[in-house]
């Protein structure tokens, strides 16, 4: 075992410990009051990377969350490393059905909840804890040049650090990025993560009436936005689960025989994800597709909430000037935002329904990735976490889009490694979302001996 | 003119200010922190009944807000008015869109602007200025029975008052009801509502996964409450405006042939109406009807709002485990609410999409109402206005429910005689209310000769 490993067992209780801290700081970037909290988690990170022996640490401002950035260059002729993480997390509500305080990590059964438990303040950390273990067991070196870019708003959109990347890539230079911010397809069971699927976040708002109108009067005369979005997203997808949308399926890309092969042999369990995960009495979506691939490789379309008109108990019999739809659209390989939100857009707008004005908008958007699999830093982290979890490493995809990936891809040109520790029943966005403690360490375990595999690589 | 219209014409700037401090008062039923502002309406209403010389005044003080009864019962062998008016007011806000601060009665062009101008405490006190008028024109008699019944929470569904009437109808036997809350059809119009849609409000649930869900990673397998609404609620209307539960329009009476070549006659401009009041591109409603005959003699159905999910600034990839969709019905003649809610719910469930558990819940009902034309105090009080408003009185319909004429009807076996002077732009429930000042002081001497009228029929 390596030195830094050894020490990482040793600290293992420290290490929670900060992790705790750090989860105490209620870092929510979607709401205004908590500003403050979001600018204290960048210091407490900036004050960390510090101390643990990083150089050039700068918390950078910026018109939104600031982002925290790092570097240690100083390992001639290795490759280099872009470490990212997010240390804003979601809102906790709906906060009735904790079971213990979201901002008070609380360990249960193994598992440490709380709000950002795994997403991402826990992954994030892993990658600070395996740096400090690394310097400290090498004298103050690394193993390879690391630059860490940590955000405070990836639950609201990335902006900022999409503009810093795209205007600063000189400055960011480097050959891979790692990102922790994916999970395990099953407890144990190492993976990697190597395809994203993209997404367009979309708002509908359709207005009727010029102002609020009562129901007893104007029912019968005046256009109803509620009863318009209704009607517009009944025929964004078929009561089977297929997507409308004219041309929206013309340009996805099908998985390879060999991934659609290794995907059926994974340990999935229909009945028992629809059972312990969703929890309903049936799955829905595409027919002729398995769930992997409609979770991994089929476009899909879902609608998160409906703001406008009266949402509070009991009865106002209001006929609203206007009602929102909020939409959003998951792409895969070879569909593209621009051309997504296009065909959209004008489908959306075709449906128009009589009386009624929409306006279609573009909230944020992520490209679809795929990385090769017989890329060396990819074959470096599968070699490192089989050291570590004493099993094959498996090859998945994500449902989700994780933007910045993209931005990785797109400005810097680098791939991404995406090694997660998270499990799929982490409650990620939800109440009592949890981190389980043993992955935490052996997260830390696998991106120490990912580095030190990775610096032997040329860079 | 009778003595008691000029004894209203001398007092009338006195009327107005005391209107005025009445509206000063903000008791607002809807929030808590203005419940001494209710109870303080409805002692100085106690006090002025008092004054002018009714009886048995009490503040009956109930689990909600007071009620406010008095009695004058010494014209034997005439018949029993049943005088209602409501005291509360709704919210103000949005307060930055008043011009002049809501619960500072402002005079403009001829109006008096305030919350509660016209919804009902204007309109209520129309009442007693009459009964005072005639009190002191008449040696301190009346020309007939009169019990004065005012509740405090109209504005949040006035159970109290509902309770009341179930529960001491022998206390308030009358003969006929008399409610000031309607509206003149036009300006100068003199206007009496005899008929009034019923409602049934509900709340349709969606439930799907057991938690909340990252549509990322479960988009494409897990089902989408909203989505789910979506589809059924696009089920209710076609999108011409037709309602499509089954059986819904089987009960529904037509006016009859003498009402409908009345409301063809009637100052009516469908462009001036979409254009002033409504505010949309276009009028929705079922074909073949005129907007008077869709808005006052066909069922319509609404959504009012849709609880659930992100309703936030920006973008939460949630897939709620559950949503809500508030919906309701207006009800014509002949439907009954249990019948149409049956329909309703039914219906409703036949729709449930795969995957998704639907709740169909009541929230509160209201029944229709017609009076006939024919009955003898209608016809009094037709006659009543014609006089002082020189003009023919005009039947009209109203599309809202006024859940205590429906009380009355059942609990009292009496029907009411809605007699408002409010117009079509008086801004109700919303910012900048008003009262046309000379409506305030026709209403009150137009009540005067139909007490007068009231008084002569055979009790």
């Amino acid at each position: 075992m390596s030195a830094a490993v050894e020490y990482a067992r040793q600290n293992a209780g420290r290490f929670l410990d900060e992790l705790k801290a750090l989860i105490r700081i209620p870092s929510i970037s979607t709401l205004p009051e908590h500003k403050q909290d979001v600018n204290a988690a960048a210091e407490w990170l900036a004050a960390e990377l510090n101390r643990i022996g990083m150089e050039n640490v700068e918390v950078i401002h910026t018109p939104g969350h600031p982002l925290v950035y790092a570097d240690w260059l100083h390992a001639e002729g290795k490759p280099t490393c872009l470490c990212y993480g997010h240390y804003d997390v979601q809102p906790p509500d709906p906060l009735d059905e904790w079971k213990s305080p979201p901002f008070e990590p609380t360990e249960r059964d193994g598992n440490l909840y709380a709000r950002g438990a795994v997403d991402d303040k826990g992954q994030m950390y892993m990658h600070l804890k395996a740096l400090e273990s690394l310097f400290k067991a090498n004298s103050g070196k690394l193993p390879l040049n690391v630059r860490v870019l940590l955000e405070g708003e990836e639950e609201v959109g990335g902006e900022q650090i999409a503009r810093f990347i795209r205007e600063e890539s000189d400055r960011l230079k480097s050959d891979f990025a790692l990102v922790s911010d994916t999970e395990m397809f099953a407890p144990g069971l190492p993976t990697l993560c190597v395809g994203l699927r993209g997404m367009i976040y979309t708002e509908i708002e359709a207005r009727g009436a010029r102002t609020d109108l009562h129901s007893g009067m104007y029912g019968g005369a005046a256009p109803n936005p509620f009863f318009a979005l209704a009607q517009v997203i009944a025929q964004l997808k078929d009561t089977a689960g297929r997507i409308l949308i004219p041309g929206f399926y013309d340009k996805v890309e099908k998985p390879s025989d060999d991934e659609l092969s290794a995907w059926a042999k994974l340990p999935f369990d229909e009945n028992h994800y629809r059972e312990t995960e969703v929890g309903s009495t049936r799955l829905t979506g595409e027919p002729g597709y398995s769930v992997l691939e409609r979770t991994w490789a089929r476009p899909t379309l879902d609608v998160h909430g409906m703001p406008g008109g009266f949402i509070g108990a009991g009865a106002k019999t209001v006929i609203p000037a206007k009602a929102v739809a909020k939409v959003s659209m998951r792409l895969v390989p070879h569909m593209t935002p621009q051309e997504a939100f296009e065909q959209y857009k004008s489908y959306v707008e075709s449906l128009t329904p009589d009386g009624i004005q929409l306006e279609v908008r573009l909230i944020h958007s992520g490209d679809p990735i795929v990385v090769g699999t017989d890329n060396p830093y990819i074959q470096a982290a599968t070699v490192a976490m089989k050291e570590i979890w004493n099993k094959e490493t498996v090859f998945v995809r994500g449902g989700g889009s994780i933007p910045i990936v993209g931005d990785f891809e797109r400005h810097l040109k680098i791939p991404t490694v995406m090694m997660g520790f998270g499990l799929p029943d982490d409650n990620l966005h939800a109440p009592n979302e949890k981190f389980h403690i043993g992955n935490f360490h052996r997260g830390i375990e696998s991106i120490i001996v990912f580095f030190e595999k990775a610096g032997a690589i040329a860079g």
